[in-house]
C-alpha cells in the first residue's frame, strides 16, 4: 500500500483546488495525497511527511510523528514561528522555477522604472505628450541585495541585458561576472551607487529593519528601490519619507508588513509608490508539484530528508 | 580646409543643442558641421551632405548641389514625402544601439503586459488586492511583425528572455532560431497565436491599413498589440472596435496617425490603450553621433555614399 500524504493548507478555495488536481497527478505511483480533514486516525498517525501551505499549526501538531513538511513556498519565517522548535523539519519550495519568475519580476519592474512607465502612465492620465531623455542600460546600475539563488538569478539576468549589476550580501559571496560587496560598508557603497535597489534577502532578525532612515538617505539622487522580498526589512515611515524628500524617486512594493496592505496605509495613494500584491514569484503548480514530487519519492525510497530550513540562521 | 556640413534641423531647442554639442565633437577633424542657418552663400551652393532631423524642406532645397543628406531618425517616411525624387540621396540613421533600445523596449512593454502591470495599476487606484494567475513566458507567443533589423533584434531578444516568438514579414525572410511566416497566410496565422503582437515594420504602401477589421478579427482572444511602427498601419477605429468587443486585450501605442496625438483623441481615456509619445527608441545622440561621423568620414575619404532609401520600396 501507498503511504499517504497529508496536504495541510488554508489557502484560497480556488488555489487549494488547484494543488488538489496537480499533486496526486505529480505524486501518482509514489504516495496518496489527502487533505487534511479527510485523514483517519491512522493516517495522521502513520504520516511521516506532510505537504503545507499556509497550514493552521494545529493541524500539523496533530501529525504526531512528522519527520519533515515540504512547503509550498519559498518564505517560511511564518511556518517557522507557528511549529515548534523540535518539530519537523521545514523544507522550502526551492524551485528552479521560481528563480525565473522572480528575475523575470526584477527585469520586468526594473523596465518599467528605467523606461520612465510610472511618468508616462501619469502623463497619459493628463493627456500630456512629452518625451524624456533615456539612458542605455549599460550607464543604469541595479543593486541587488541578497545573494541567495533568487538575488543570484536576477543578477545575471540584469547583466544579460545590458545593465550595470553590484550584488551585496552580509556575508561575502561571488557570482561570476557579477561586482559583489558585502557587510555594512559595502551596503552603503551599493545604495550610493545604484539607480535601481532591489530586495531579495529572506526575513531574519538580522535584515528586519536592514533598510532605514541612515540606510535610505544614502541612496543615490532618484534611485528607486524595488522590495520583492519582505516588508519589514525597510522601515515603512523612513522610506516615505525619503521619497518625499528626497533622495528616493520610487518604490514599486511587492510586500508589507502587514498583508493585504490595509486600506488605511499611505502607500496606496502616493504618486511615488507602485502597490503590488505580492505577485513577484507566484508559484507556478506545474513545475512546483513535480519537485515536490521528486523529493517525497527519493523520502520514500532511501530516506533522503531534503535540505532543511537552518533555524538558528532563519532561512 | 576641412569641408562644411550643414546640420538642417527642426527639432527642439533642447535637442538642437544636444546635437550641436555632440555633432561637432564627433565629427572633429572630418568636416565642420555648421547649423544651416548660419552658412554663407558659398557654403550653401558647396554642400555634398547634410544631417537633417526634421528640416523645413525649403532649407534642404536651398542647398542645391547636395548629393545625400544623412538623417538622425531612423523612419524616413515624412523627410521622402517632402523630399523630390530627383533630390539627394537619403541616409537612414541604422545605429546598432537603436535596434538594442528597440528591443529593450518591446521586452519593457511586452513584460508590462505579461506580468499584468495595466491591472495591478488601474487595482491600485482602486486599493484592491488580488493576485492573477501567471503563466510561464515559455507558454505565451510574441508576434513580431516586421524582420528588418529592429524586428530581428526584438525577436532574438525576447526569446533570449524565455518566450515563444513568431516572426513575420511581407516577403519571405528566416532568422536562426525564429520561425518565420510570411505573406496573408502566414500574417493570420500569426495573429490567431500570438499573445502579444508587436509591429516593427516600416509605413509603406503595402503596411498602410495592414490591421484592420478582418486582421484584428482574427487574433487570439484576449491578445494584446504593441505598435512601435507607424500609427497608419494599424486602423485605429477597427482597433477600438475590437478592443471593446474583443478579441484584443490591450493596445500600447507609441506612434499615432497624427502626432502628438491630439486632446481629442478617444485613446487618452481608454482603459485597455497605454498611450506613449513615441518613445520607444529615442535616437541615443552619444552612439548615434559616432555613426554619422564615420558615414561622412568614409565619403570625404573616397566618395562612399552610405545604403540609401529605396524610394520605390519605401525604406
Amino acid at each position: 500500500m501507498r503511504p499517504v500524504v497529508p496536504f495541510v493548507s488554508s489557502a484560497s478555495p480556488d488555489e487549494r483546488q488547484s494543488w488538489r488536481e496537480a499533486l496526486p497527478k505529480a505524486l501518482d505511483g509514489i504516495a496518496d495525497v489527502k487533505p487534511f480533514e479527510d485523514l483517519t486516525e491512522d493516517q495522521r498517525s502513520e504520516a511521516r511527511v506532510a505537504i503545507v501551505a499556509n497550514p493552521n499549526p494545529a493541524n500539523v501538531a496533530a501529525l504526531p510523528n512528522l519527520v519533515w513538511v515540504q512547503s509550498l513556498w519559498a518564505g517560511v519565517e511564518r511556518l517557522m514561528g507557528e511549529l515548534p522548535a523540535n518539530g519537523p523539519k521545514i523544507v522550502r519550495l526551492t524551485d528552479p522555477q521560481m528563480a525565473e519568475t522572480m528575475s523575470e519580476a526584477v527585469l520586468a519592474w526594473t523596465l518599467y522604472l528605467h523606461r520612465g512607465m510610472p511618468r508616462y502612465i501619469a502623463q497619459q492620465r493628463q493627456k500630456v505628450w512629452q518625451d524624456h531623455a533615456l539612458e542605455r542600460p549599460q550607464e543604469r546600475t541595479v543593486g541587488v541585495l541578497g545573494l541567495g539563488k533568487l538575488g543570484a538569478a536576477a543578477a545575471l539576468r540584469m547583466k544579460a541585458n545590458g545593465f550595470n549589476v553590484l550584488g551585496w550580501s552580509r556575508t561575502e559571496k561571488s557570482i561570476e561576472g557579477i561586482a559583489c560587496r558585502h557587510g555594512r560598508a559595502g551596503l552603503l557603497e551599493v545604495l550610493g551607487q545604484s539607480d535601481f535597489i532591489v530586495l531579495l534577502m529572506p526575513l531574519t532578525d538580522e535584515t528586519r529593519g536592514l533598510l532605514g532612515q541612515d540606510e535610505l538617505s544614502a541612496c543615490k539622487k532618484g534611485a528607486s528601490i524595488i522590495n520583492f522580498a519582505r516588508g519589514p526589512i525597510i522601515d515603512t515611515a523612513a522610506l516615505i519619507n525619503k521619497l518625499d524628500n528626497g533622495p528616493l524617486g520610487h518604490a514599486v512594493l511587492d510586500v508589507f508588513d502587514e498583508e493585504p496592505l490595509p486600506p488605511s496605509s499611505p502607500l496606496w495613494d502616493h504618486d511615488k509608490v507602485t502597490v503590488l500584491p505580492h505577485i513577484s514569484a507566484p508559484t507556478i503548480i506545474s513545475t512546483a508539484s513535480r519537485i515536490v514530487a521528486d523529493n517525497i519519492g527519493r523520502y520514500y525510497e532511501d530516506g533522503t530528508v531534503p535540505p532543511a530550513v537552518d533555524r538558528e540562521r532563519g532561512y
